[in-house]
C-alpha cells in the first residue's frame, strides 16, 4: 500500500441503474483481492457443532483466501472484472438459523467459526435470526476512533457488521453483490457497532429498495423488527438491552456509504501497519494497543504461513503480490 | 345453502397470468361474505398483552364480520368483484413476532385474540416466528375425517393453517390475496394440522413462484426451515417434536387444492349444519360430537347477538341474507 490512494470512481452498474452506489468510496485498495464469489470454493474442516469446525474459503487451485482481507469491498462483475457499482456481503449468520457464525479475525486465513464462550458454542438464545447476518470485507471499526455520533463509543474492533434482507436464506462463508439502503448505530456493551442494512443484488425486491425510505414504505415495519431484534437479543443472556444512537434512526444510504467508508479506511490502515505505528506513538490506554497489535499487520504476517515458508519475501511487497493474498 | 353446490370456475387472474389456481373449486359457498379487505375495518378492544385483548373486524357500516366465515375464501377483485384467481388469507400472527394470536373459533363474530393457557397468554417459547402464519376463511379441518395420508390422523378442528412466505410483515387481523404454493402434513400430538404455503401475490417473488418447486429452486432450504420450524416449536413447552405425513415432503399446489378443497366442503357441512346431524346420526365418539356441536350451525346462531334481536330470522334462510353476515 505505503500510501496509495487510489480514487476508484463507482459508477455503472445494472440494467436498471437503480440503487448503485452513489459516490465514490475515497479510496480503494490495492491488495490483490476476489471481487466476487467465482473461483471461491468452501471447506469444512473438523465437525459440525464442536469447538474445532471450520469453514475455509479456498481460491481454485488451493490457496486459503480469508472472508476479510482478501475479498474486495466492491464487488466486481466476474465477468468483466469491473466495478458492477455494488459491495461484497459475507454471510455467516443465515437467516432463520441461531448459530454464531463469525470469521474468526485472529486466525490464520479468517475462517468461519461458530463463536464459543468459556468453551461453549453459543447461540442467540433469543431465537432464530431472521435476516442475513454478516459482514463487509475489508472494513474494520477501529477501537482507536470515536465516531461523533455513536454516544461517545469507540469501534468494536471488527469487520462492519450487515443486515442482510432478502428472501434468500445465504450460507455462512457465502459472498453476494448487494446494495446498501441504510445504516443503524448501535451501541453493545459501550462500543459502537454499525449495523449496515443491504440487499441482494438478486433479489426481486432489490430494484424497489435504493434507500433507507424505500425499506420502511415497500417493507413496513422490518426495520422496527431489525433494531428490536438487536435491542433485545442479548437478553436472554442475563444482559441489559442494548440502545442506539442517532435518536435510534436508521440512517440513510448516503449516511451508511460515510461509515463504509470510514471503515475501509480504517481497516486500509490496520492492514498497512499503519495504525500499528501511530498507536504505539502513544495516546492510547493499553487494552487498545493490546486489541490493535492482535489484528496488526505484524501479527498477521506472523500468523501466514505462507510468509514464513518463504523467509525472502519482504512483508512491505507484500501488498504487490498477487499470489500471496492471505493473512 | 340447502344442498346448493354451484361450480365456479376459478380462471383469469392478474396480468402476468402465472400461478393463479389452476383447477376450479368444486362449489363454493352462496353465503354471503367479503372477497376482499376492502371495505374493511379492525378495531381492537381491551389492552394489548391481555386475556381480555381482541381484534375484530367491522364492515364499512359498523357490522361485526367474522375472519373465519365472512370473508370468501376465493379472493375477489374489489372493483370488478370478480374471482381474482387468488385465495384469501387471513393473518393470525406477523412474521417476526411470537405473540400466539388466533381467531377466536367460539367467540362471537370471531375476532382475534391472543391464545392462553390457564390464564396465561401463550407465545412461541422458541422465539419469533419467521413466516406469516394464518389460515385460509371458510375452511375447517373435519375432526371426524381421517386423511388417508395423514398417518390415521383426524383433523385438528379449526382452520386450514397458511404460512405466506413473502418479504411483508402482515398485521394480525389483515385479509391478503395469495397464491397457493403447496402443502405440508404435519401431525400435531395425533391431529392433522396440514400447512399450506403461500405467497402475497403483491410480493415482488410471488410471479417467480408459480408451484411448490419454484420455491425450492428460487428460495431454496426455505422449506426445509419451514419444516424444521413447525418440527420443533412445541419442544421448549417440554413437548416431542411434530411429525410429519408424506414423507416430510412438501406436497406440490395440485395436491394443496384438494385438501382446501376438502376443507372447504368440511366448512360448508359445518356452517349448514349437515354436519351436525350426520355426527349426531352416530359413530362418532363423544369428544368428537362435543367438538363438531361446540361449533356447528346451532352453536353459532346462539351465540350470533343479531340474530337473536330478531326473532324472526329463520336460521335456513340466514345465508341468503346479505345483511347477516356474523355469526
Amino acid at each position: 500500500m505505503e500510501g496509495d490512494e487510489i480514487l476508484v470512481p463507482i459508477t455503472g452498474g445494472p440494467v436498471d441503474g437503480s440503487g448503485v452506489i452513489s459516490r465514490p468510496l475515497s479510496r480503494t485498495s490495492s491488495r490483490a483481492s476476489f471481487g466476487s464469489d467465482r473461483d471461491l470454493k468452501l471447506q469444512s474442516e473438523g465437525p459440525e457443532n464442536t469447538l474445532e469446525y471450520r469453514i475455509q474459503v479456498k481460491s481454485d487451485c488451493g490457496r486459503v483466501v480469508s472472508l476479510w482481507h482478501d475479498i474486495s469491498l466492491t464487488h466486481k462483475d466476474p465477468n468483466e472484472k469491473t466495478d458492477s457499482g455494488y459491495l461484497n456481503f459475507v454471510c455467516e449468520i443465515p437467516k432463520f438459523t441461531r448459530k454464531k457464525y463469525e470469521i474468526a479475525t485472529d486466525e490464520i486465513g479468517n475462517p468461519i467459526k461458530q463463536d464459543e464462550k468459556k468453551g461453549v458454542l453459543r447461540e442467540f438464545k433469543k431465537g432464530d435470526i431472521f435476516f442475513n447476518y454478516g459482514c463487509l470485507p475489508q472494513t474494520w471499526e477501529d477501537p482507536t476512533f470515536y465516531h461523533p455520533d455513536a454516544e461517545g463509543c469507540r469501534g468494536d474492533n471488527d469487520p462492519l457488521d450487515v443486515c442482510e434482507i432478502g428472501a434468500r436464506i445465504i450460507p455462512p462463508a457465502s459472498v453476494r453483490p448487494v446494495k446498501v439502503l441504510g445504516v443503524l448505530c448501535m451501541i453493545d456493551e459501550g462500543e459502537a457497532d454499525w449495523k449496515v442494512v443491504v440487499i441482494d443484488v438478486h433479489d426481486k425486491w432489490a430494484p424497489f429498495l435504493n434507500d433507507i425510505e424505500d425499506v420502511e414504505q415497500e417493507l413496513p415495519g422490518t426495520l422496527d423488527a431489525i433494531r428490536e431484534w438487536f435491542r433485545t437479543y442479548k437478553i436472554p443472556d442475563g444482559k441489559p438491552p442494548n440502545v442506539f444512537g442517532l435518536d435510534e434512526q436508521f440512517m440513510n444510504k448516503k449516511y451508511a456509504m460515510e461509515i463504509i467508508d470510514e471503515c475501509h479506511h480504517a481497516w486500509e490502515d490496520l492492514i498497512s501497519g499503519e495504525k500499528e505505528r501511530r498507536v504505539a506513538e502513544g495516546g492510547h490506554d493499553d487494552e487498545v494497543k493490546k486489541l490493535v497489535r492482535k489484528l496488526s499487520k505484524n501479527s498477521l504476517f506472523a500468523l501466514a504461513p505462507e510468509i514464513d515458508a518463504h523467509p525472502e519475501a519482504h512483508p512491505e511487497d507484500y501488498d504487490d503480490d498477487d499470489e500471496a493474498l492471505t493473512f
